[in-house]
C-alpha cells in the first residue's frame, strides 16, 4: 500500500465536510489529521453527523494548524478565499477548495491566481485531467455546472455547440446546504416544486468558461431553468439543441470522449437518478427527435458534484487510481 | 337554491372519478345519480375510495341505465369511445368526457364528431367560454395540455408566438392513474426523478390545436421534456421564448386576458406547487431574462388538469355560476 | 342565511393562523374582519399564505383593536395568556385559544381560569358538547389530545380504562409549527423517523384530565411513544390496552358513543393517514388480538388537531349546524 | 489477499438479490460466479438493477448449476426449500438462505432441518457468532425481527425479560419487496402512514425463539404493532418494558454484551434512521422513564435486515475479518 496521505478538512461540519469525512475515513491511502469546525470545535464529529458513530473518535478542532499533505477547504463561498487570506499554509501543501472561490469563469482568460500566488486549476477530471493531475491547486467545480458540462464537453471538443442549448435541472435539498430557511422547510417542500435563478444560475460562469476552453469560436447561448424539487441527493439534468449528428454518431462521440473517464457512463436505457445517488459517477443518455439531440446527465450533488470529485481530484493529483475510494454501493433506493 | 342536476359518473373507481366523486358529493346544485365501475360493482365507493367513508352511502353500479342531466364519463382513453358506441346515451343528457378521445387535435379543423354525430367541444374555459356554455357534449382537456395551453394563450390571442417555445414540465404521481407499474412503486418513485415522452408528449397534439385556434399562422415549434417527480399531486410547468414584450407590457398581457376567468391568477411572486394542491386554480407567474419571457405555470393535475375543470364546465353548461362548488380549502402543505 | 360572525385572528402568519384563515375564508356565516401578525403586519395575507392569492385581499394587521364577536388566538403557546393579559377584550366577544395555556389538566379540578377571571372550557365536542355550547370561552385541544383521547373516551365513559393503555403515534411535520429547526430541515426529516417526548409528552396531562373527568377512578396508567415522521399533514395513533369486551361489543359501544358525533367515524377497513388529510374527520378502527382491545384513531393534524376543531366550536358556541364551513374535500392522495 | 471465494446467487432480480449483488461485487474476498432469475434470465443485471450500469457486464442465469463455494437462496418466502427440494447442491457447498423457510421459531426446539438433511444455524451473529463460524448452512433472520432480537438480548441473556415488552416499529417500503400492490403505489404511500399483521407479525415466532434461547423460563408476552411509513429504507424500532435496572446499569450491560460486535452501536443522543441507512449497522439507544426501560433500535432492512446480514454471516463462516466488505459509507441524507 503507498505511504498515507495527511488530510486536514477546513469547515468540516457542513454537509460537503460530512461527505468528504465519510469517504476520507474509508479511503485506503488517507489519513486524517484533523478535521475543523468553528461552530463544532471541540465536539466528536459524530455530534454533527451521527451516521459516524462508532466510525471515528476524532473531534472537531477550531483551527488547522496541524500540516498536512492537503487541504480540502470546505468552508463556503467567500469563506474560502478569507481562510486563505488570514491563514499560513506551507508551500508544500496541496489545496482542493470545494467552494466557488478559485473556480474559473466566463469572462477570464485562465485559471484563478489567489492573492499569495497560488493558480489554481479548475479541477473537472473529465475536461483536463492532465493540468489536474500537475496541479498543486484545485478549484472543484460546481454540481449544477459538473452535471451540465459532462452533458456538453463531447460536442464543445467537436466544436459542434452551433445552435442555443435549452437546459433544465431539478435539484434536491442538500444542493442548499444545511442552512435553515423557508424553503428548505419539510413541511414546505415536501411534495413541492418551484424555480430559482431562472436563466441567472452562477454556475453558468463557469460552465460557459470551460466550453469556451474546448471550443473556442462559434457557440451559442445556454438558457437554464434550475429547479428545486422534493428529495434530498442528486441533480437530473436534462440539455438539448440542434445537432446534425445522428444518434449513433452522438452515441459514439461520447462513448469514445469518455472512453478513459471509470466515473463517466452512456446508458443505452432511459435512466432514473437513483442509479447516481450515493455514487461518484455521472450518468448520460442520447436521444435525438427531429433535430433535437437530447442530454440527459444525472449525479449526485454531493459525490461527483462536490465532495467525491474532491477526493477524485486528490487520488489524479497524488498520482493514485482514479477510482480509489470510491466504489461506492449504491443506495438504489 | 336552483333545481338540482342529476349526475351520473362512469368509471368512478379511478382517480379522475374519485376526484369527481368528491367534488360532486359538496356540490349544492348536483345530485349524484350514480357511480358506475366494472371492477368495484356491488361495493360502496368507500371501498375504493375510503376518504368517504361516512361522507356517503351510494355504492358502484355496473352498468350506467339511470337517467340523469348529465353523464361523466372517467372511464378511461379508448374507453369513452367504446362506451358511447355500445351504450344509449339520450339525446337530451349533455356529456363531459374526461379521456382524450374527443379533444381536438393538430391536424383537423375543429371538434371532433363522434360516430354517432355528437360535435364535442374542447373544454377550456379560458379558451372559448361561450362555445362551452352553448355546448351539449364537452371534450375535457388534458393535464399538462392544461397548463401549458394556460401560460400561452395571451399570446397567441396577439398572435405573438412567433419563436420557439421551450417548455419543461414536471408531474406527480396521480397523473399516471391509479395502474401498478414500475414507475408508481414507491420504493422507486420516492426521490427520484426521471423523464418520458420527450418532446413527443400526446398533449401536444391538443395544445397545438388550441394555439393555432387564436393564431392561425406564423408559429413556431413547441420542445417539451415532460418530468415525473417525487410528489403526488400537481404540475409545475415553465415555458420560454422570445419576446418583445417588455415585463410589464406582458403582465397588462396576461391580466387582461384572465381578468374575467376566476380561476387563472397571475402572481407577483415566484410561486411553489403548492399554492395550487387540491384547488381548480392556475397560478401563472411572468418573469424577463434579456429578451427571454418566462413563464411558470401551475395546477392540480387531478382538479384544473381533469376533475375540477370538468365541473367548471358542467357549471357553465348548465348556466350556473362557473366557480359553484368549487371554492376549495388549499392543502397548503 | 345566519346574520354573520365577525371574527378576528391573533398569531395569523403560522400553520394553524392559515389554516383558520383557510376555513373562515370559505365559512358561509363567518366575516373576517382582522388578521393579526406582529411579524407579518402591513403584508397581503397571501404573502405569508401563498395559496390564498386570488382568495382574500386582507392585510395582516399590527394589533387586534376591531371590536369582533369572536376572537380566535394562534399566538402559541405562553403567548395568548400574554395577549389576554396587555390586551382589553370586550367581555361579550367570545374567545377561542388553539395555545395549551387554558387547557384543563392533570391535577386540576375542573375548568382554567385565567387571570381576569374567564374560564376556559376544554373544547373537544366529543367530550362536552353542552358545554361548549354554554360556552364564552374555549381551549383548544392539543392535536395529539385529540386523537388519543377520541380512541378512548367511549371506554372511560363505561369505566373500561383498567389496566395499563399503551400508545404509539406518528406525527407529520406540521405538528411542530413553521419555526426552522434541525428536525424541520428537509435535508434531514425526507425518508426519516425519530422520537421526541418518550412518555413525556406535555398532551398526557390534558388526555389524562378528561379521562378521569369521564370515569374518576381506577384508571391505570398511559404510555405513550411519539414518533416524527417523513410527512407533511396528520397524525396516526396506536392505542391497546387489556379488555373484556369483545370486537363486536366494542364496536357497538364506539358506535354509539359516537352516533351523534358527525366528525368521528368508525371505519371497518383498516384505514390509511390520508383518508383524513386535509379534514376535520377523525377515523377510528378497532380490532382484538387475544385479549388485548386496539384502536386506531387518524385525525389531521392541523384541522380536527387544531383549527377545524376550533371552527367546530365556534359554530357550537354561536349555535350553528356543527359540520358548517367544514364539509371538506379530502386531499386523498 | 486470501483466495477468492466463488459465490452464486439464486432470485437475483429482487431487492435482496440487488443488495446482495451491490455488496458482493464490491468485496474483496469474493468472485461472483452467477446471479440466476428466471425472469430475467438473459439480460444483463443492470436491467434489472440499472445503478450497477458500468459495475458489470454479469447477465441473469436461468439455472445455477455452476459450482461454487456459497450459495445465497434470494429466492422468496417457499421458493428456498423448493429450490433446495428440486436442485441438486454439492454437500461442501456453503447456503445462506434469505428466505423464512428455515429460521428457527417459536415451537421448535432448534435449529430447521431440511428434507435433505441439511441443518440451518439461524444467522444472527449478535446471538450466537460460534455456532454460525461452524455453520454450513444458515438461515438469514428477518429484517423486524433482527431489529427487535438486537433491542432485547441482553436483557434475555441476563433473564430480564419478566415483564410485557411493548414494541411498535415503523419500515420502510422495501420491506414489502418490488412486487407491485395498492400500498406500494407512489399515489397512495407518500405522506401516509397505515399498520399491518397488529399484533401476528410473522417474526415475532422466530423472535420468541431466540429469546427462549437465552431465557428459558420466565419470559412474558411481546405486543408488537408494525407500521407502514412513507419511506423507502431502514426500520425503526421502539420497544420497552418494566425493568429494576437503572439508566447506567442498562447502558453497561448493552455497552458489555455488544462490545466485540463491530455492527452494534450504544448511542448515547437520541438517533434517527437515516443514521444506518446504506449501512449494516445497528444503532441502540436507552432511556428510563420512572420504572420502564426504552430500547429504540435502528436498521437498514436490505441490509442489517438482509443481505448485509447474509455477508456477515459468509465471512464467518468463511472465517474472514467480520466487517469485510461492509464498511459502507452511510447515505446520510
Amino acid at each position: 500500500m503507498a505511504a498515507s496521505i495527511k488530510a486536514g478538512i477546513v469547515g468540516g461540519a457542513g454537509y460537503a465536510g460530512g461527505e468528504l469525512l465519510r469517504l476520507l475515513l474509508l479511503h485506503p491511502n488517507v489519513e486524517l489529521a484533523f478535521v475543523q469546525s468553528r461552530s463544532q470545535a471541540g465536539k466528536p464529529v459524530y455530534a454533527a453527523h451521527p451516521d459516524l458513530l462508532g466510525e471515528t473518535e476524532l473531534a472537531f478542532c477550531a483551527d488547522a494548524a496541524i500540516p498536512v499533505d492537503v487541504l480540502f477547504l470546505c468552508a463556503g463561498h467567500g469563506e474560502a478565499a478569507k481562510f486563505l487570506a488570514e491563514n499560513e499554509v506551507p508551500t508544500e501543501t496541496k489545496i482542493i477548495d470545494l467552494s466557488q472561490d478559485f473556480r474559473w469563469h466566463e469572462g477570464t482568460s485562465g485559471d484563478t491566481v489567489d492573492a499569495s500566488g497560488r493558480s489554481f486549476v479548475y479541477g473537472l477530471p473529465e475536461l483536463q485531467r492532465e493540468q489536474i493531475q500537475q496541479a498543486q491547486y484545485i478549484a472543484n467545480p460546481g454540481c449544477f455546472a459538473t452535471g451540465i458540462q459532462l452533458a456538453l464537453l463531447p460536442l464543445a471538443k467537436q466544436s459542434l455547440l452551433t445552435s442555443d442549448v435549452h437546459v433544465s435541472g431539478i435539484t434536491g435539498s442538500t444542493g442548499a446546504g444545511q442552512s435553515l430557511s423557508a424553503t428548505s422547510h419539510f413541511s414546505w417542500r415536501t411534495e413541492n416544486v418551484s424555480t430559482y435563478k431562472v436563466m441567472e444560475h452562477q454556475h453558468l460562469r463557469e460552465i460557459k468558461r470551460s466550453l469556451l476552453y474546448l471550443q473556442p469560436e462559434g457557440q451559442s447561448d445556454i438558457h437554464f431553468i434550475p429547479y428545486r424539487g422534493p428529495f434530498a441527493r442528486g441533480i437530473f439534468i436534462t440539455a438539448y439543441l440542434q445537432s446534425g449528428l445522428s444518434l449513433e454518431e452522438a452515441q459514439a462521440l461520447y462513448k469514445s470522449y469518455y472512453g478513459g473517464h471509470p466515473f463517466t457512463i452512456i446508458s443505452d436505457q432511459n435512466p432514473d437518478l437513483k442509479q447516481v445517488v450515493n455514487t461518484n459517477k455521472c450518468v448520460l443518455y442520447l436521444q435525438k427527435h427531429g433535430s433535437m439531440l437530447v442530454i440527459t446527465s444525472l449525479i449526485d450533488n454531493l459525490l461527483k458534484g462536490a465532495a467525491g470529485q474532491a477526493v477524485q481530484n486528490m487520488n489524479l493529483v497524488f498520482g493514485l487510481e482514479e477510482t480509489t475510494g470510491l466504489k461506492l454501493k449504491a443506495t438504489a433506493f
